[in-house]
């Protein structure tokens, strides 16, 4: 008798019991090291080569040409618009990982979700950066970052909130990160 | 007698002195509140948009139109590539936002950089987010940056390398950050 696969937030719950089978076959496929390269263009614009990455134990070919994208800051923080700032992009990241953690998840458990959205506000000081904040803070302060999620009960919600917690860039962010930086020998 | 402006790594000398007067005479508008907004689409696939903040005591409206940046996934992670994954763009706004505070502040100093350019790589374990890793660790475990700068001596390239370090996104991974995650009221 033939399966049908089962699609529900737009991931094949097969392929995703596919996945969780071979890492519980073979840990080490779970590895991966993702990459980006930048080159400096002038002033606060910048720019982001990203392609290859090793991951389920081969290096990844799927990408025949780079995303690219340019970092820049506006006016009043002295460049030229020509890219979200680069904090902006921590926070366009954040966004993007807590909401595919919350629905690839909630497919894995059967859950439909109508709809998600979701906006991030992030302080920072930019007395700190410059080194003249008395309190010394040169990160973001505090993020703060809320969900607008339709088609599930209020119980539902509250579920995928905790799911979405289990995002990687959430919890990079929440922890303590081991970040290395050396100039190229 | 007029002041010419020196321009150093694309930066005016003047502007930045401005900067930091400006802030030693109103701490306050050093206070910056950064923002994004997300939608999902399908599976792994969403959009953020990026235009508006607050700083400098104000609204910024230098933007007319907002950047536009989809996150997905590469197809052994589930997703079709129509972006870089959240992790690799988190990767990219690092790049970014160290490149930046290094040659900022290197402006600031007066040191002239001739190129620089960069490379990361970050490790992660997705049985992590998936709830399958005996460390418990969902976030990376480790990040490592390498510059290659160009046009200084062997010191000023470790004094550069301490300025990148004083970049928000780095100090925002290498400590514990605030996070709140709520429901849109």
């Amino acid at each position: 008798m033939e399966t049908l696969a089962k699609t529900v937030n737009g991931f094949d719950q097969e392929a995703i019991a596919g996945v969780v089978a071979a890492l519980q076959t073979n840990p080490e496929i779970g590895n991966f090291e993702l990459r980006a390269t930048n080159q400096w263009i002038d002033g606060a614009h910048n720019r982001s080569y990203v392609q290859d990455f090793y991951g389920a134990g081969q290096e990844d070919t799927s990408r025949t040409v780079p995303f690219i994208y340019d970092n820049d800051e506006p006016p009043v923080l002295l460049g030229t618009n020509k890219g979200a700032n680069p904090g902006e992009v921590l926070l366009h990241g954040l966004l993007g990982c807590m909401t595919t953690a919350m629905v690839l998840l909630a497919a894995a458990r059967g859950i439909k979700i109508g709809a998600v959205s979701s906006r991030v506000e992030g302080d920072i000081d930019i007395k700190g950066f410059l080194g003249m904040a008395p309190h010394g803070v040169k990160g973001f302060q505090q993020i703060r970052v809320t969900f607008d999620i339709e088609g599930v009960d209020e119980a539902q919600k509250e579920e995928l909130l905790t799911l979405a917690k289990q995002s990687p860039l959430y919890n990079s962010l929440i922890h303590p990160m081991d970040v290395q930086v050396a100039l190229k020998e």
